[in-house]
């Protein structure tokens, strides 16, 4: 008999836990009971799930007794609080949110990149960035054929990234516009609808974003690679769903656009969509719902020796959140030695 | 008595046509006569102007007699057709399209840039691409102080740049997605509403589109510098006016954030907008109606010695187009070695 896992989501009603339950759902995820985790605020509520809604639990230090796994993805308020209760309990947790990310004591994990950072894990695992995910999935098979020395990004960022009342922000905001009606906002600094705003989450000393040095932060932890260079530019645009991103990298040994596109065709988690002569390229409207990493415009970089530059493109809900998360997790369960009775914190 | 200049334009009833009559007025150019020019198709149209309507007349090869100058924003194969003629008859063209730009004859001219190049024109003088404009604008003080030997460009560009009927594409495709109809397209072989197109203009054998490889080319032939090195990546976002781009120049010696950021302060047609810790930064619906070239988010490109980042927006129909172009024209009329009688072609 296949065994079955008790999985706490928390951050349930939020727009990643809902996809996080649609990813276990279609993926098949073995589980015996979904206990959905929110707020005192969101308790209450109702949310679709295969089999029987479920009803939203608001979430105490005891509700992960008696949990074989938690995902949570309710913000980094609540996973300092809750996810070293979490992992004293024995309920290891896949963190969503930044807050544990550079943590020495964490495991920061692509399964597609260096799922062996898993052995040895303290029950806290984070889910890296939406942004570095995708990038870094598409750039592994072509670091471990010639290496990477450098990266430079500029993103095209789907407001679905920050939330559902984003989501409804640009709606409303397009809304508005035709009907010639005042523009009101909520989440953003500036408005979204038919702009294009240079700033995703808040500036460091260094003039970068949060979320620009995130994606230099996490890459050399993912890729165990401190000598690596990133500088990235990160722009929220008006599209609802899937993160694009223009890449430019510097390899360590040449390599020809060609012979890149044949490595990343091999690599799992990515969809090569490279015909531009045919008007086939990744696009947002075309990765939505979709887990894979679509990877076009593979061409040599005209402006360096041994470089080549790209398009990245993936719904970053799916495998940016929580298609990702669900894999970790898939891996948890698959290895005895990753699930223990409890750990320290 | 000031002298007044007899104007003729070309493609008068198109989104930058109609821009250039604006930016004539606006900027108070000494006009004593403007004749409206377009294909047969468009002829007879009646076009808003200060001091009376304007009728659109059809173009023909006798139309430049009498002309002391034209501006022509109607395609390259207009372009083709009558600058030549317009030249040969005394009438200098000042040419929006691409059709001229790279031709040796022909000088491509950002008067910030390298208004020098008019010197010892033949009639024909070319205006860049819009997206090369704002960029080079931009560039020009740190150019001049310390060199630029590489330029890596992203752009977020602006459906207007396309023309009136993508405009009407963007607004009718909202449209049809807020009232759940089908979605049509006639201009862009993609959905642009809520998406990003990775293809602006045909591809090229090497995988670079037409517009990226202008954004090279153009920026060697004004810099005069066949060593710069350019890689871009341009992408079409659901935004109706203003181009955006995230550029990283290499310079040829070291020079701080602060220190690029006071010579672009100092040059002209640049506003900066640089106080990210109070939300301003340069952003299209800022820039829009504007003829300066807006910089911010200058800082250290954390991936390369001797780098800078930043974030450059502008208008792409005002100073990415016809107030270029009237600026060009601007400098015409102030020499009169520049204004001849005729040239040969």
């Amino acid at each position: 008999m296949v065994r079955e896992y008790k999985v706490g989501i928390l951050g349930a009603s939020g727009a990643v836990g809902r996809e996080v339950l649609n990813c276990l759902a279609a993926r098949g995820f073995p589980y015996s009971e979904i206990l959905a985790l929110a707020s005192e605020r969101s308790a209450g509520g109702q949310l679709d799930f295969p089999g029987g809604d479920l009803t939203v639990t608001a979430v105490t230090p005891e509700s992960f007794k008696g949990l074989d796994l938690a995902i949570f993805s309710a913000g980094a308020a609540a996973s300092r609080e809750f996810a070293p209760l979490a992992a004293r309990c024995g309920c290891p947790v896949v963190d969503n949110s930044s807050c544990w990310r550079m943590d020495d004591r964490v495991p920061l994990v692509v399964p597609e990149v260096n799922s062996r950072a898993l052995r040895g894990h303290r029950g806290i695992i984070a889910n890296p960035n939406c942004s570095t995910i995708q990038m870094l999935v598409a750039l592994k098979p072509i670091y471990d054929a010639v290496g990477i020395r450098r990266i430079v990004v500029a993103t095209y960022q789907a407001v679905s990234g920050t939330g559902r009342e984003a989501v409804e922000e640009l709606a409303d905001q397009t809304r508005q516009l035709y009907n010639l009606q005042e523009v009101t906002r909520k989440v953003y600094p500036h408005r979204i609808a038919f702009n294009c705003l240079p700033q995703i989450d808040a500036f460091t000393e260094n003039g970068y974003t949060g979320e620009e040095m995130k994606m230099l932060n996490e890459t050399r932890k993912i890729f165990g690679d401190d000598r690596i260079r990133v500088s990235a530019t990160c722009v929220r645009v008006p599209v609802f769903h899937g993160h694009s991103e223009a890449v430019w990298i510097e390899t360590g040994r040449p390599i020809e656009p060609g012979a890149a596109r044949e490595l990343m065709r091999r690599a799992p988690g990515i969809l090569v969509v490279d015909e531009p002569e045919n008007g086939r390229y990744p696009m947002p409207i075309d990765a939505v719902g979709r887990d894979e990493v679509f990877v076009g415009r593979v061409r040599a970089d005209l402006s360096c020796e041994n470089g080549l530059t790209m398009w990245i493109v993936s719904d970053n809900l799916r495998k940016g959140a929580a298609t990702n998360a669900v894999e970790i997790a898939e891996l948890l369960i698959r290895d005895p030695e990753l699930l223990k009775t409890s750990w320290e914190w």
